[in-house]
């Protein structure tokens, strides 16, 4: 390729490093790798040094399986939180999106992941076995199940509920509605059934 | 913030770096943190080792100015290439693109930027006294203005050729028109404009 010879190799392997990030084709691979480079040399070792340290330093706490550099996590050891409640979330960015919403005090469980038959990814893939064992352990009284509301992310809650009922354990799914902000008539129609069928008494 | 109890200090640190990323925000930031996360640990390694070699490999081609690990840069010494002819460009990326297109066997000059008076960018923080000099000393015949199609773009491109013009050489400007695959009715007036005025004749 005529790149090849147009970029000095340094360059050329920081970006098909880069391509493996999420989301991240060759022109903004190369974008990123060009900023990088005009960046201080100091700011480009910090960066460096971030992406080094980090499979050192985190693990997956033993008991909510996020990712902390502390076992127990900080959410897990912290005591004001009800320890009684149970957020099941597929990853870690969806503990961190509920955590910012602020509007949970309860303790998680982040499963790693959804069911997946067609890549591989069963039940044994993911920390549903962990999460039954904690219920019965912890005497947990409700698990709200707050994985997507994609396909997936409804299967698995389905597959998760049937198990937990089992388990003497208020088992509930976070609603599915109108986003705050959407416009009505841009919602799809599977959004506009969930929305009438759980819709509530308005406050006087 | 909830977000800095719920997620490890590492992972904050990480995630503010490639905050810094042109067009990355806290979300994007957040997914690419996590991604790395789900890496192997070689696999960040890599990532990591390739941003902390890069200033020290990297430096810019005293001819043309583009990003390499020689000196001259590859283009530059390559005998095979063209050399009466300069193509000068806003950026390496845009010596990228025309590479990658194959369509130029000449040299270029990378300028690093576009006169931005607003931003306290004047010629002097462009490399162009050196492309003054270039044309001079090397007996260039033609110079191709491949600076963009925007405001400071093409302000940059009559400032370069203004002064060329009193050193006895050929100058020209990448044309402007219609790009490939484009629809018509979605083309702003002023690409019209020019891609009417710049008309040639059709093969027969």
């Amino acid at each position: 390729m005529a790149a090849a010879s147009a970029f000095p190799p340094a360059l050329i392997r920081l970006i098909r490093n880069l391509e493996r990030l999420p989301g991240v084709g060759d022109k903004t691979a190369t974008r990123f790798a060009l900023q990088i480079l005009r960046w201080s040399g100091a700011q480009a070792r910090e960066l460096s040094a971030s992406i080094g340290e980090l499979h050192g330093k985190i693990r997956l706490c033993a008991q909510c399986h996020t990712f902390s550099e502390q076992d127990p996590c900080p959410i897990c050891a912290d005591p004001k939180r009800e320890s009684s409640v149970i957020c099941v979330v597929e990853d870690p960015g969806d503990l961190l999106a509920l955590e910012k919403a602020g509007a949970f005090r309860g303790r998680y469980h982040v499963l790693h992941g959804v069911l997946a038959p067609m890549e591989g990814i069963g039940p044994e893939q993911l920390k549903i076995q962990a999460l039954l064992e904690r219920v019965d352990r912890d005497g947990i009284q409700e698990v709200i199940v707050a994985t997507s509301s994609t396909v997936a992310g409804e299967a698995t809650a389905v597959y998760v509920s049937d198990l937990l009922r089992k388990h003497r354990v208020k088992v509930t799914r976070i609603a599915c509605g109108l986003p705050m902000g959407m416009d009505l008539k841009y919602a799809d129609r599977m959004t506009l059934q969930r929305a009438l069928a759980a819709r509530c008494d308005m406050a006087p």
